[in-house]
């Protein structure tokens, strides 16, 4: 680090975990209000995930995996078997909450598995023990998180080149992590080494994670960031001021096409046309070798209010017809590479993720 | 027509002229509450422009040509000399309302003008005269645009087929115009015309003129319309729910690079990727033989807040950096063809427009 600059260790936790409680930054009061919240039940932790409160593909994994303890958390003085079937009620209930998101389903099965492995191979095992290793298990998925996000930054910066222009799409950001991000992650990095260039943040409606989200955190770490709006990414690569977009993904399929939030196909075409690289900062989770190509992903449709309010504030008429896709799939063409915690993989990406990661 | 279906006529008009005075219905209320407000001085005329009370070329022409009677009727007893200056002091001060609207301008001058030529040509011409024979110009001008929004639907209505989706971005609608408008008169023509099919209306940030404007005017009218974010337009290209894409245009240099709103590149980036046909809708007063392309058009930067802000609210963090460019320049190659009043003009555009309108 060539100076003293701030950085991303500035901001505040998306989640932290201390005393068996959960506590996440409350993201739908940001950038106005920086506000954290103890979450006090599994019922809250479902409301917390579903209103977005806490957001991000590994941010939910990290926080159904805290959250599904609060479901057994007082239930340790039943017996084995049937506290094994409150965290499977608790892990579906949670399950529930967000549709899309792999690393939600992926963190709940994999506390749901540890327990029962523990059941079926230790017959001495009692349900305070097997709560005391769920929650440490926990505690893992948190740490590997920050792990891999280092990993994925340690592997990209150096695609962020001094004097260049860099466009992002939502926020796959620190706040969508345990820590850096996963296509923050090689910016901070870059930053932090004292490489001089500029992000460009698509605000990215309709919920707005790139306005009120990364554009805040990049800015509080010291990063040199304009906001844009989503339609205006095109002007900006058409001028040359961007050279690189680094999004983030929800699940990548086998064949490399993209599930990441509405937008980000948008933005890989415009940047075919202007000869940009488009790099997916990916995560080994959100590789799904079971969903052959992006035509396998269902996409969310969400709430059309989204679209016809802004806060308490009508934009649209009253009746009118919305969609309100959440995500879009960008086909393995328009991408350059996953910038993934075991290296940058290129294409042909079914032989090299396949390689790389099975 | 094959059905009893609502249509464009049942809209509030944008602009009225009766009995001396010209009635705004108010677009900064819309769509919330459809509000008509006569207006009864100029000063009011110059303010309603300026808070974009009405907005869209055309239809700030035709205000501004209504608007200069308001300086000039209560001195028709003046001699022709000073009465002309003051209708040129009139014109003057309403021009300063928006600079940079060329429509404005011109529709002003084109009233100076005529006064002028009357004076220099006719002896015995008084102020009573002159201000009659300006109010039936104003009210031609207003005609004049009715006629070329429905040549423009004639000549472009046959593109808009049985069962297809079109998209359409920011408002070049009945709003933006006397009637009928530009980019929505095929749309309207069509549908008078029985014809069943889908508009997609991008909402167009930053200041939505999507959203509050086109699907309003398109619901009101029983045109089957959906509201969608500008970044959800490649998701509904991917799905084949969009055959057609029909915009406008503030100004097209003479090689068919095209300024348009904010968006309008990208959308015609995506467009070409999924082999749609982008349509410009365009009087021919738009063309700007004086601008030899793209190039040489000056993208006016517009105030950070209308990004960082909507309405009272705060999007972006305090104190970010923004870039609000209010147009972008689409490159002739992506248009399949300008929707004019003398036909629709295809490639190559230097020749063909030079053609038709010189």
């Amino acid at each position: 680090m060539g100076e003293n600059r701030s950085s991303y260790t500035s901001l505040a936790k998306t989640l932290t975990w201390q005393d068996g409680f959960l506590t996440l930054l409350d993201q739908t009061l940001l950038p106005g209000e920086v506000v954290s919240e103890r979450q006090e039940s599994i019922g809250q932790v479902w409301d917390s995930i579903k209103k977005l409160k806490v957001r991000g593909a590994p941010a939910i994994g990290i926080a159904g995996a805290y959250g599904v303890l609060y479901g057994i958390k007082d239930k340790t003085d039943l017996p084995v078997a049937e506290f094994l079937d409150q965290l499977k009620k608790s892990a579906a209930y949670l399950d529930s909450s967000r549709p899309t998101a792999v690393n939600l389903s992926w963190a709940l099965h994999r506390m749901v598995a540890l327990a029962e492995m523990m059941v079926s191979e230790k017959q001495s095992v009692d349900s305070v023990i097997i709560y005391k290793l769920l929650e440490e298990e926990a505690v893992k998925i948190h740490e590997e998180d920050k792990i891999i996000c280092r990993n994925i930054g340690l592997n990209g910066k150096g695609l962020v080149k001094e004097g260049m222009g860099v466009l992002t799409h939502c926020n796959a950001g620190s706040l969508a992590t345990s820590e850096l991000g996963t296509a923050t992650a090689p910016i901070y990095l870059a930053h932090e080494d004292g490489v001089e260039f500029r992000v460009f943040a698509d605000e990215t409606r309709p919920l707005l994670q790139g306005a009120r989200l990364t554009s805040w955190e990049l800015q509080q770490s010291g990063v040199d960031v304009t906001l844009i709006t989503d339609n205006m990414a095109a002007f900006m690569m058409s001028k040359r001021e961007i050279d690189l977009a680094i999004v983030g993904c929800d699940r990548v399929a086998a064949n490399g096409d993209t599930a990441n939030k509405i937008g980000t196909m948008g933005v890989a075409i415009l940047a075919k046309y202007f000869n940009i690289p488009v790099y997916v900062a990916c995560p080994s989770s959100t590789i799904d070798f079971n969903t052959d190509t992006g035509d396998d992903i269902v996409i969310e449709e969400r709430d059309p209010e989204e679209v016809t309010f802004f806060g308490e504030r009508r934009t649209g008429p009253e009746g009118i017809k919305v969609r309100n896709p959440a995500f879009d799939v960008t086909p393995y063409e328009l991408i350059a590479g996953f910038i993934t915690e075991k290296g940058i993989i290129r294409a042909p990406f079914r032989e090299n993720l396949i390689k790389t990661f099975t």
